[in-house]
């Protein structure tokens, strides 16, 4: 896998702001999946086409997330997202969010499992599965 | 129709505050739903049974609220909502929403269109017509 | 005001579809808001700095949309808002959702009443108001 | 620590549903949440109190999450919340989701940590440490 990862901008709208007056960490996880959605339209596997497709479907079986330091209303991120490791059945992507300034804001990983329309395991598309090992 | 509205109570979450402080206005719409979901459940017809049954969809065509007064975090409120109006295809749902002192904060109404799963204009189904007859 | 619309162009995300498979109404009021955002961005009155000066805020004191066809996941869609009418005090902002063949998907409006910090009647500021002028 | 959790039902609406015609996995770090917030006011120290008060803020600094199955519109389910462990500036929270057959769907775990309103390091107000030590 090579060195360079996918990168999502985005900026921190008005309403994902929380109570405690930052970004409410939960929020974090959906520009994490736009990212990853981004990042399966550039390497020609659009998701929705893959739902609709309707072979396998990739759960997230796990999520984390590290929070560096809190996140403000109007801050421009960008998420920067690897493929970590690639098996026949799942993968794990690794997301990092960094500011303008180049600073580690918060640091996600997630785990993927193919699992078949008839909710049994499934293996990677091969295509899909290759594509993704270009990336990150 | 009688003059005793579906009550549905909820309270402002830390994630739903905005970078004002109050709630956004956008997630009183969720609110609005969540209540409409109980509703239906509460005259047995559970929206997802409806959706998976698959003969007709209720989308919405118009929604609008008046937002009275700010909604804060932890404030407790209670969403009434009404049938306003029901024909054969079509019906509008109003919901009053007040808090614990029988304060009116905001008014939302939406319009709810019956549409097969052809996509094409559908009739409401009878059984649920006459449910929501007796609503509010 | 001028005949353009300010344009803020987005994407149906996976997580903003609901259980009848489309986007789910109250999502499309955080887009028209992100949209606004963007708009006051342009004219040289991000919200994050007119909400830290604190001297005025501007609630929406009424939203309402109108919903043409449903909307699906990963369509491309552009927000176009005008600054419809604008007073002393309020202003009102109108947003039309098109997709990529230019066919109007939604209509959105809200109303926006300027506030002082003490929660009081407050005029617009007379730099912000010109602005707006400018829009739409 | 005794073995008896906070236990919070909720439902998962209409909304929350994503593309895959499952829960959006990052809505239940937004129900892990509220169960959080309603252990808080079952032990006395309510958040919005807390927030008000200013002196002290708990920021997330890690969060993480197992998903067993996958959680369908409708489902009724509990967050069991325990307090995992507690030091003197920071504690961790695990949750478990269960269905109503007492099944499993997922585990949550978040750390949170307390920050001076300088947003410097802080301790653990004694009162608010001495009742989480009661819970779970």
């Amino acid at each position: 896998m090579t060195a360079t990862p996918f990168r999502h901008p985005f900026t921190i709208p008005f309403h994902e702001v929380d109570a405690a007056g930052v970004l409410f960490f939960g929020h974090l996880f959906s520009h994490y999946h736009e990212a990853w959605e981004a990042l399966l339209e550039s390497i020609g596997h659009p998701l929705p086409a893959l739902l609709e497709a309707g072979e396998v479907a990739l759960p997230i079986a796990h999520a984390e997330a590290d929070f560096h330091r809190p996140i403000r209303h109007g801050e421009r991120l960008c998420m920067e997202l690897r493929v970590e490791e690639i098996g026949e059945r799942r993968f794990t992507l690794e997301g990092r969010c960094v500011d303008e300034g180049g600073q580690p804001r918060a640091t996600l990983r997630s785990v993927h499992v193919a699992v078949a329309a008839s909710g049994g395991p499934a293996a990677l598309p091969p295509a899909l599965r290759q594509a993704l090992e270009g990336v990150g």
